[in-house]
């Protein structure tokens, strides 16, 4: 078994293997370590909502990055699909943003300043979607916010990376990673490896690692609680979004309902609790969906910063370390641009230096 | 394959699978039909609480029909594990009917007559299961209202009954019933067969044979969904209950919730409605219950007649073809007595009037 | 809710829920009637493999029937997520239809003389795919023979009928047909239907009705057993094919391999026996596939006619009955062109006399 | 939160959770700290068969260790039912370990030195289980070697322990353990806890701690595969076993089939070549078995030891450190012993030396 690779990435959620598939197309040596199966923890749980402007609160430095990395998407389904023969799911559709008041609608304003956002009032709204609730006034209409299958994408762009000589561990725990003059040693339940550029991407896991690493962040874990759903007749053609909730129409025909939010909670399990309001919210969005079979549910856990931006850069004190971890909400809409970001690090090109500042580990609340 | 049979059963739920097993203790030739597998419809969704006190508004003749069902169950218990390895776990502890008014309180009275059971005022009640509702003034304490696993209660009934000579015919529908002479052919998916007596036993859909025998009957379903929760530390060791919902404990550390009530409903999945309201419910009975965690939910359909009580006996014109269906929110409760019920009708054994005259197909709207 | 339609089709599979699609298209007003839920039974089983080429045996009759039905899903595609919002998963590929000795090659001759299909020898097989056993000659490259996602493609059908004005009842078993003048009465559970026209559409559940109206034709149900594996590695990017046996990719990344043949079992689920011939088959064709991991397993039943064709056409006695069942291992195939050829005898279009004297339900053994 | 404790365990596995019981038990104040839930992991992958005779190859030491575990199952089935709620499925019925030769018959000969095993010629074997293979020559039945759920089981000990004061931690992972003075610190991902004792009992993965604590044990993942299959009839009321390959009855009337032996591979899923393996074997021993249906499939790893006996008792260099671990096949067997046997060390109780010697982590290999 090969034991030394230029870059190790420490998780094969959707951010660790978006990486390992910008280096491998790089011919970078590249492994990824991942304690269960590719995808199996939030990255399966989240909705796949690219909510560049919907999830969108600062547009300066953080809509140009999330506006890249959702662009990017539509050239990769192409790209892994002929690599890796899986679909990503890339659904075009877009999102009604509901307002339900002349309130709502001004906090609305700065996106639908956006050049692709424009605002439906009710009845436009309901021509398109006649299940929406009737309470609403209108929606901001973001047709860009596509949404993907994110198991689909992270499983691509794992076998795509292999397809072009990247390894893949799996149900391999790493235990721990020292430093050796100019490169480092990871000891993992499969033995140890080494690798010039170790890359942390476990999602709120890798707190574990910034410890032992001399840091004293830490990532809160907030649980985020979904539900399944299908109908006789198809009910829904767009994303449904309000207050951090949304209904997303999937590929086969049912509905995603997501997310709740629950801090501070490790738990990886729905609760009684948690589904109570999803059901509760959804209804006030579509409210015939009461009517609406369960087909599962599910939770999983959303890495939270202390500023709610991801951490992706060097370490402050060693350039063979880097992050790209606590991505919260956006995990799955930031992935492609993490993974550039990463591959530009470590081959040391030009990256932006706002963006360099606005994610690197060592800023400071404001 | 032999073909000829004293009794034909068409229905391998709980009900037919009793009644097979009682037929064939006393050497009855006996075939059971079931269009899927045993106890795969509404038997296995049942929650299994033996409300013989709990479930009881008619002390005079349903009660001691439900009663002896109920101790039937004490002696199954072994009989049906040495037969077919098969535990029905037969759970004791009993219910606490709750109460939250003095109004509801009184309700009670009929129930709080009988002998075994006592009522706990509210700090009693807490001093057992230290979880429940602080609103409650106290409860009715049933302890022989014990329960059972119900799919696992079915699998012994049909196990056994094979055990001592009967046949099972899984994946079997039964398409018609057609008198000939002293006998009667039964057409079904895998060919004809003969028997001398004919029981109608598949529940709700038991309504498509009353037709096609000149009955004008019919059962409405009232589809119950559940849900099973667990949670880190054990919560519960009785059985509560109020308004037609229950919070019941299981032998594996589980609560199953249940059941909603929707009339005339077919589809047999578990709408987010339905679950709503469960929840909504369950909070008011153990408001903790709020943090378990979601194991799984189901549907399953009651077959409900006009006046709640089942139909077990002859069809009035015809004393080949038997009844033992419609059993509504009783059907495992009351599932030992209809087999010795239908094995007396068979045998001619005696059999009390008040039963006959109470649950015959042919008794009127009073 | 309305019980008069102009055309009633019984059965929500893919053969009903396309005769739908295509008569809700020409704005005939139809109704689904479905025992459980569209596409839960042989629908769903099955791995969708568009075999016109590799599945033929008749380059006179079948295959010019397969390959219009074929060649239509390039078109539904779009057509069907525009209305439904549903993917088929339409998956370009091929397959490799392989061989093992010289023998096995002449029997490929009819295959291989088809414009679209060449001979690869062993080298080149495994040259697009090196996992493929060494034991192989070569392989007959079918590149036409695509595959989609069944259960996708029926709930596509079956939503995308409604979106044009079709009614599908769920959970609704059909009880009876009856003659009345000129129309039909069906009865179910729901109540009783009015329609101009009939069409029996249930698989191999449709016997039930053949009897009842007044035909001596029977179907007999061969199960297929079916496995869902993954691996780390993507394996296999073409469907491999050999006597009866395939392994399919999957949109996501998964190889399905299927399907045993064991006529005349009712029984729905799989069996031990038939998943250890499976494995013993994939292993002759992907020796590698012994390490990849179980995702699934799953059984369906095929409806077998005396001369394996389907059943498409009038009852030979009345113009109002229409059947098109007995698909056996072709429903996915054919269910376009089936869908087709109901519609132009409903409409009174002209249909090409071949097809009608060879799946006219009263042809003879030759 | 509390986060001071006398005991902290790591591992929420039957031994950790028996561990947590005896202490409890002794009101010493202990904490269980689990990964993910409590029996999630090979705990619940076991069979449960206890074999103090058929697995046994050493009558002086290890015999009387594992019979003293098998005997406190009986004690335990009701106490645990008492305090939790919960049925650890204690089943009668005893092996048959069958021979198929004379030399298998040998080989048997230490087992059939024992008091309560006898040996029965086909005939005898047959008439108690007419579906064992015709091609044994006879087996020997050992009637106390009976079985349990697993997961019941460890859920029993967890919530019993939790009722008499323990706590336990769900989804915590333990990152380090850190010597302060007289007490430890474990570092979790929950936060930091102080323990006077640690007990490192998670199995195969407790390899990771040995390395941390200055120890160069090491521990072998032996996976093992495991089948659960469903009949129409009753097929088997004693377990039978052969070659390390067994079939469990049920409570609930399935079968389970087990286990593969795959060294080295930490994959915790079953893949198709471990399941072939499995059928096969099982069909050897009763032949009938491939006709039953497939519930589910399912693989978990025995942690394995140099000589196959666990580790049990005191870092060499260090009171405060304890180890549980390495239970390869006798996990479930030796949960009882090994919990009394911590408890033991930790109370200053007497120990039989013999034990001690054979069970300390710093043995050597013979």
């Amino acid at each position: 078994m090969k034991t030394n690779y230029e870059v190790a990435i420490i998780g094969g959620g959707i951010i660790g293997c978006s990486i390992a598939y910008y280096l491998a197309k790089e011919q970078i040596d590249v492994a990824v370590f991942e304690e269960k199966q590719l995808a199996s923890k939030s990255t399966s749980a989240a909705a796949g909502m690219l909510g560049a402007h919907s999830e969108c609160n600062d547009l300066e430095i953080f809509y140009p990055f999330a506006r890249k990395s959702q662009l990017a998407y539509f050239q990769l389904q192409d790209e892994l699909k002929e690599l890796s023969g899986i679909d990503i799911e890339l659904r075009k559709g877009g999102i009604f943003q509901l307002a339900y008041s002349e309130a709502e609608k001004s906090e609305l304003s700065s996106t639908l300043s956006l050049p692709t956002v424009r605002w439906y009032d009710r009845d436009n709204v309901r021509h398109e979607e006649s299940s929406v609730s009737t309470n609403i006034i209108g929606a901001a209409f973001i047709e860009d916010d596509v949404n993907v299958l994110p198991s689909s994408v992270c499983q691509a762009f794992g076998k795509s990376a292999q397809v072009l000589g990247a390894s893949v561990f799996e149900y391999t725990s790493v235990l721990s990673i020292q430093k050796q003059d100019s490169s480092y040693t990871i000891k993992t339940s499969k033995g140890n490896f080494q690798a010039k550029y170790i890359v942390v991407a476990n999602g709120v896991w890798s707190s574990n690692f910034f410890h032992q690493l001399g840091l004293t962040n830490t990532l809160i874990p907030v649980k985020g609680e979904c539900v399944s759903v299908s109908s006789e007749k198809p009910l829904l053609k767009h994303t449904l979004f309000h207050e951090h909730c949304y209904i997303v129409p999937r590929n086969n025909g049912r509905l995603v309902l997501g997310a709740s939010m629950v801090e501070n909670d490790w738990n990886e399990q729905a609760s009684l609790g948690g589904i109570e309001k999803l059901i509760a919210k959804a209804k006030t969005m579509l409210p015939s969906i009461i009517d609406m079979k369960i087909e599962s549910f599910w939770a999983g856990l959303r890495p939270q910063t202390f500023d709610q931006k991801p951490f992706i850069g060097h370490h402050p004190d060693d350039e063979g370390i880097l992050f790209a971890t606590g991505h919260y909400r956006n995990g799955i809409l930031l992935a492609p641009a993490t993974g550039q970001m990463i591959r530009d690090f470590i081959m040391k090109k030009e990256i932006k230096k706002d963006w360099i500042e606005a994610f690197k580990i060592e800023r400071q609340k404001r």
